[in-house]
């Protein structure tokens, strides 16, 4: 029917499908993007919301590689917030709240103007192999359709079950069918599949809620924005509201533990850990006697509430029983009660950097088949999968980012080196070059890259190069620029930082702590230069005068640790006959198939005894 | 768990089950509206339209009641098209396109905005009901909502199965759930239930079409609207286009009618006679060698076109490669392909002019349960069961509207009457009076009634008594003016009409053929005085003046009659021990029980023979 051949069948049209779809489309590959439901494309299933704390660095990283997820973030955003402004610049994180109608929206649109991308809206029930390569899709209805290669982003669609209290409904999200048949075929090519959990809150009615008894939590009052395109900042921004439980709330939730398909052993399957379910919260923090709760608005017109910190798969009654009890939810009304979700997903350890499967050549997995939570984290997963499903298809080069390159680097690397038992979210702390992964510097990081690439447009890459040479140049004014004493100390006593007796150089004035450029522009000799950058210079040059000494460290580390990265395992290295190893290295290098020693070295259980043994055979 | 007993509960939140909502609530019911899906509220299932002929008079007649549907398809216009100009005004009637996201999002935020309306998603899979009467609904969580009326509107889910070639998918729609439980539990409740049948065409890319082989159909240069309220016009349109079929994309589709589940025999139910696929149109008039075909864009910013008229339940791989064949589609790519569903209804018969159910009370079915087929036939009834189901549950008088008052009463009458083996699609050929039933007059035929029901708010009722006194006062004006022939012959000349040689009152003129009111205008004396009158008035005045001697005798008629209407038939008569009715008006009489002579006229197979003996027993 469909006699086209694509280059790349994307299936699944969630934050990871719709990354993978736009990458291989712009990079020049003939792309088709299947989904079960044209109107649900670019669905935000859980929270209206992107990024925060290193989910919003990731989103940064997919802009500064030319991927759509944050200029749709910025186009549907209701709320713009900065976290962690009080913490050093590495921990800065984006986040905005959106407008769930509009972000999907926007998502489609954006795609439907992408060239070289075509839609099909059907389930894919299978996969067509191939001498152990793929070679397409096919449809419930029976459709063939060909493809050179095949990302699989199936989200929680995957032999879905849904869970509130002892009741289970088939489904992929609520209202919505479940996807079936491909876990199954699969699993008889050999993989490895397992189930995982997740779960969603309770949407109320915002028209029933008393907002007098909540705390207000308003958007950022100079907003910024996720793209490092020119566009425009937010105008104007919707308030969220913060509440908190209570021993009342929680005494009701207690109530319908026994019914409660979490702890009756109804669900075995693990969830997010860092985004448990209100009864998780209240098991296993039994001593606290409250949880905060943030009351989201759904978007600019709708009375739509998403109560974030509530997700719950008790029964429905308990659920509002206990809703009732918060500070100005007594007369809530409830659009649908929160409820867990099972699905299938493939321990992510079966496959390689670019998301490639080990077993089947061309076939691409991203999002949450591998284990992951988050839109931010399927995204990123769904850019490098679609680079790279082009990539193998035109017969390009590998795609891959560096733990010392980015977040989606780390994600990855952690993702097929140690595999992940439960729901992996993404955290600054899995970063161990953190400092050098900032959300300012993403486009330093990655743009060039990507534009060598052929995705990001040269107009990215001319904006960074702009950026890059502003910053020198300003960091060249402030370790040029001379302070006398008689200027500098007014300004130093403001912060109870010690005065200078001699001149000294405005860089060095300004590595003090709680010293910052906009304390400098009160010279106005310097000021009358810095005003002509942006500030997003501005932020960058400072950032790099104040925190030198740790990123020039952090560099040193990297390097170091490179030096292993380049020592390559050959592919077809025999760890099973090297008895020196412990049983556990060994069994899990059998598995993981490292390809360098740094990679090696990281898998968890292998000890640096087992690395010299490694070295030794490697010749070193 | 939800606590609130409900006055009214209305099940499905399409065109139907919006309506109901809308109305039960705006009236002042507690009202909840239980959809599968709180994403889909408002979907147009089929085309992007609304409107059309004896369709947009439906449209007209629910705005003039207070009802949505014309607000919400003005709102989301993208074209606007009076059809049928070239005959007589009551044969006029509008039509939109839409765009079908916005169109949903619009009914969303119109049902949020109207107080006393709640929400739930879940399914509905039984029904409460006690003592023969409907108390609530039970949910597929094994939610108990309790409710003192409930208005089934379930469109095409109730054990939807959906047909592509040979294929089969339980659906209730393409890439969503059917709905299951309500048929079953009726049907062991007394009730008779059916199949029907309906499809929809494939949704294509527009990127991959040629316009250039195409027809290129504008709306209106000067484009009305359907609401009688005053909101803005559409300032810009797109268009559609018009493209024919030819005899190969027929022997192509012919290639594929023995894995047609239309003509294999695996659909068994009736779809729509008037709306046919287009293997349908194929075989039925297989003397035409082509069929005209509507491309229509389905949105202001979607690529996604809309094939109107190549409806399909062929096998998809005939569908697109008869499709190719037309012109301007060589290239076309598909999105998804056109189906057939099948789904179950319940013969209308078993309902009372209200819309409620014979056998339960308080429910009330409206929409494609009751075996109808189009958005505006479902809207209007949706309306009057709305309407019906906040009566009752606050002891008020039955709402109905009778054949000369509306194409809604004209609707429900031959459902419930006549019942109906196929969907159930208007015409302006269905209603008798449809010379006073028209576009323009909906508003000054319903709005009083609606506003004495408490549902059309004072505003609609000033606006209408307003156009009601300015024509009467511009039907004067043109009645008392003089126009001698020196003054009119020139303009009479221009539209080939005699002259006069005497002086003629300007109504008196304007009664002639081609004779309009804008070519009095022409004379500076008449326009001083009727451009200050409003486009409405002005045509209303026109109307009343061209066709007084029409309209005068239809209302001779519907007097005549009204006459039988009021002939009321007791409620416990027994047309089964009335030996001397031919059988089949027995049997038609006992199950349909006709309240008055009137509809028992109307019942097909009655004569007017039992007409006579059905008099008699009543005494007349």
């Amino acid at each position: 029917m469909i006699n086209e051949i694509y280059d790349v069948i994307v299936v699944g049209a969630g934050h990871a499908g719709c990354e993978a779809a736009a990458a291989a489309a712009n990079l020049g590959s003939k792309t088709l993007l299947v989904t079960m439901n044209m109107q649900t494309i670019g669905q935000m299933s859980c929270n209206p919301a992107m990024g925060g704390i290193a989910k919003g660095q990731i989103v940064r990283e997919i802009d500064a590689m030319g991927g759509y997820s944050g200029i749709i973030a910025d186009k549907s955003a209701i709320q713009f917030k900065m976290l962690n402004l009080s913490k050093g610049p590495a921990m800065w994180s984006p986040r905005t709240q959106n407008d769930r109608m509009l972000f999907a929206q926007e998502w489609r649109l954006a795609l439907e103007n992408t060239p070289n991308l075509d839609f099909f809206q059907d389930m894919v029930k299978s996969l067509i192999i191939e001498n152990d390569k793929v070679a397409g899709v096919i449809t419930s209805l029976g459709i063939q359709i060909r493809g050179k290669s095949v990302v699989l982003t199936n989200g929680t669609f995957l032999n879905g079950l849904i869970h509130v209290g002892d009741k289970q409904l088939g489904g992929g999200r609520m209202g919505e069918p479940r996807a079936f048949g491909i876990t199954e075929q699969l699993v008889s090519l050999g993989f490895e599949a397992g189930r995982m959990k997740t779960g969603t809150p309770p949407r109320v009615d915002g028209r029933s809620l008393d907002y007098s008894k909540m705390e207000e939590q308003k958007g950022d009052e100079n907003p910024g924005k996720f793209s490092y395109l020119d566009s425009p900042k937010l105008e104007k921004q919707l308030s969220c509201h913060i509440v908190y439980t209570n021993e009342t709330v929680h005494e009701i939730l207690r109530e319908g533990f026994d019914r409660s398909p979490m702890f009756n052993g109804t669900i075995q399957s693990i969830g997010p850990r860092y985004c448990p379910s209100i009864e998780d919260k209240i098991n296993r923090f039994a001593e606290r006697n409250r949880h905060q709760l943030f009351v989201e608005p759904e978007g600019w017109r709708t009375v739509e509430i998403y109560v974030n910190g509530f997700s719950s798969s008790l029964p429905e009654e308990v659920q509002i029983k206990a809703m009732k009890h918060i500070p100005g939810f007594e007369n809530v009304k409830v659009f649908r009660p929160g409820y867990a979700i099972e699905y299938d997903y493939f321990p992510p350890t079966q496959l390689n950097h670019t998301l490639e499967t080990k077993l089947i050549q061309n076939l691409y997995f991203a999002g949450q088949i591998n284990g992951t939570t988050g839109y931010e984290e399927a995204a990123g997963q769904g850019l490098i999968a679609g680079i790279n499903a082009h990539n193998k298809v035109h017969e390009k080069e590998e795609f891959t980012l560096n733990r010392d390159e980015a977040y989606i680097g780390v994600l990855i690397d952690d993702l097929i080196t140690k595999g992940t038992e439960e729901p992996y979210r993404m955290f600054t702390s899995r970063a161990e070059y953190r400092l050098l992964l900032r959300q300012d510097n993403a486009d330093i990081r990655l743009t060039e890259k990507s534009y060598n690439l052929g995705l990001a447009k040269l107009e990215r890459l001319q904006k960074v190069q702009e950026k890059i040479s502003k910053s020198i140049e300003l960091e060249g004014f402030l370790k040029d620029t001379s302070l006398k004493p008689t200027i500098i100390n007014p300004i130093l006593e403001t912060i109870e930082s010690a005065p200078v007796d001699q001149a000294y150089r405005a860089a060095q004035i300004l590595t003090r702590p709680n010293m910052t450029l906009e304390k400098l522009d009160e010279i106005d000799f310097i000021k009358t230069t810095t005003k002509n950058y942006s500030e997003e210079v501005r932020e960058q040059a400072e950032i790099n005068i104040k925190y030198r000494g740790y990123i020039e460290k952090e560099k040193e580390n990297v390097a170091k640790l490179n030096r292993l990265e380049t020592i390559k395992i050959p592919e077809d290295f025999d760890f099973s006959k090297i008895a020196s190893l412990s049983t556990e290295a060994r069994q899990k290098f059998v598995k993981i198939q490292p390809k360098t020693i740094a990679q090696a070295s990281r898998i968890s259980g292998v000890s640096p005894a087992d690395i010299n043994v490694l070295l030794i055979y490697l010749g070193r």
